[in-house]
């Protein structure tokens, strides 16, 4: 593991010189600073070298809201704080945007900011900072993402095959057979994951999946009006949706078209999202733990941070029997 | 949850008798014993309800070595009693039989033991109790096993999917084309997901993974004697084991047939057992951090125990190179 004084032979300078970078002090110059991060980052230098007074994480925010507690993110949030301020740990919260991503690498950033790990919500492939996680090494835990080959990323987030299968058996028990599955778009590691196990949960119960009845598109408005169609008219009697509020979509615009759910049509959605229980009929749907994820995420990083190199830390998912699913007439 | 009220109101005995029973006590008939248990389990009574003062913990093994350094196990166990004895629990090693399955359900197991949760080391998918636990009502972490659709049970292991990715893309660097696999039976859950990862990892790197260079049995002699003729006679480079024994058995195999490992043939093992490093050439093989495993294994329970209920907690696989692999010729 690289030391300060490694970095400062690298760069013929002092070693004060290099504290004060990494430190942020105002007397150096900025360009010395970020020469500083690079070298110490191509060197493989990290907070963790210092020992245990460093005990700063940074939870990264993007594409998810988290402010109100009727947010998706909020009680990941809250969850994830609470395990690491009991241990300790100071969490700073970030939202994070492209801008940022591109104007310096992940390493660099986690060593400018002081910080021994991080936590990434809401991130998509797409993301500058996805590549960099292939070769972090900055211990680092990804909500939803996974990569392989990289012992200090670890993946959290809800067993995808086991929900889906769970909400294919519960459509399968109340009589559906022609079962449709709308998604969000395909660029996010999660809805691609959704969409592979449907086929996977079909053939497990016996039934035959229909590429023609599945959709993905990643506005609502473009799945209900270029998919939706195909799949009432194919005949489906229930419709799985990668998430809640694309099922609360599906559930309006089937009402709008005038068919009943769950007498004519069942809709089924994913994550349990607070506004499940206030939908017209209350939405059926397989529930993400979002506080469990939250703290897992946590004994994930503390994990790392202890040597321990997670790869997969999965939840259970579990139904949520509400009303928006019926037998099949 | 059932109290030790509902239990006694259930059988028409008195409280004093259930508490009795439960703890085991001689004063109360066998058949009485029983009897509470029976219903302490259908009633989905766990000394979880009596809260934080039961903090026993059963690890149970089979099939697997542990008391020495060098056993694949031992290292799972420390790591796991170390944890959870620093946390305050008390570790009861157990071997397991097929009799103590066949005698008492799990629940009931655990029950009279007095147990909070378990630990299971090295069970076949043929085991009495793996039917248990896709309804057990006990906090229970599996190494090397899966249960979709129990909250209560965790699967602990390592990436195997990351694990053979790492492995053929270190054989295709080194210019082989032309890869078998050899493994254990497929009647345990880790040789058949290393058998199915086999093939996708070989699809990844753009090479044909063919079925005739594949073979499986649960005894190494005659993984030898029935499979390996056909890679050979095949063309193989280079052939994965599933396990380090195995592999070891190859390469021994290989030089009495006159072939130099890794001149002529290249050979990689799985799990790194201590015998790697001693073999002629020494064994390159994917890394199972056993210690880690064991750790793992007590971050799971213990999150069990707090109501987070966990389905996966995987940890990294990583390539040791040693000298049994080389350039293809």
């Amino acid at each position: 593991m690289a030391t300060l004084e490694d970095i400062a032979r690298a760069l013929s300078i002092s070693k004060g010189t290099v504290s004060k970078a990494l430190s942020g002090a105002k007397d150096v110059s900025e360009e010395t600073r970020r020469a500083v991060r690079e070298k110490a980052v191509e060197l493989g230098y990290s907070r963790r070298s210092r020992g245990a007074q460093e005990r700063r994480i940074a939870l990264f925010i993007m594409n998810m809201e988290y402010r109100e507690r009727a947010d998706f993110g909020y009680e990941m949030v809250v969850g994830f704080r609470n395990a690491a301020q009991f241990a300790g740990f100071q969490v700073e919260l970030i939202e994070l945007d492209q801008q940022t991503q591109a104007a310096m690498s992940y390493d660099e950033y986690m060593i400018a900011g002081n910080y021994c790990g991080g936590f990434i919500l809401g991130m998509s492939l797409l993301d500058g900072w996805m590549k960099d996680f292939e070769t972090c090494r900055t211990p680092t835990v990804l909500y939803d993402n996974h990569i392989d080959g990289n012992p200090l990323v670890t993946h959290v987030g809800m067993d995808n095959t086991e929900g889906m299968a769970l909400a294919v058996a519960h459509l399968r028990a109340l009589g559906h057979t022609r079962i449709g599955y709308l998604g969000s778009a395909k660029g996010s590691y999660v809805y691609r994951q959704r969409y592979l196990a449907f086929f996977s949960a079909m053939e497990k119960q016996g039934l035959t999946a229909d590429r023609k009845l599945t959709g993905s598109a990643y506005h609502i408005s473009r799945c209900l009006s270029r998919h939706l169609p195909r799949l009432l008219e194919g005949g489906c009697t229930a419709v799985i949706c990668s998430h809640d509020m694309l099922a609360h979509g599906v559930m309006n615009h089937c009402e709008e078209l005038g068919m009943r759910v769950p007498e004519d049509i069942s809709i089924l959605g994913f994550d349990d999202i607070p506004l499940c229980s206030y939908t017209t009929p209350p939405l059926s749907t397989i529930r993400q733990d979002r506080s469990g994820l939250g703290k897992s995420a946590f004994y994930a990083l503390s994990g790392q941070l202890n040597g321990v190199h997670l790869s997969t830390f999965l939840l259970h998912a579990e139904l949520i029997e509400r009303a928006s699913c019926a037998r099949v007439k």
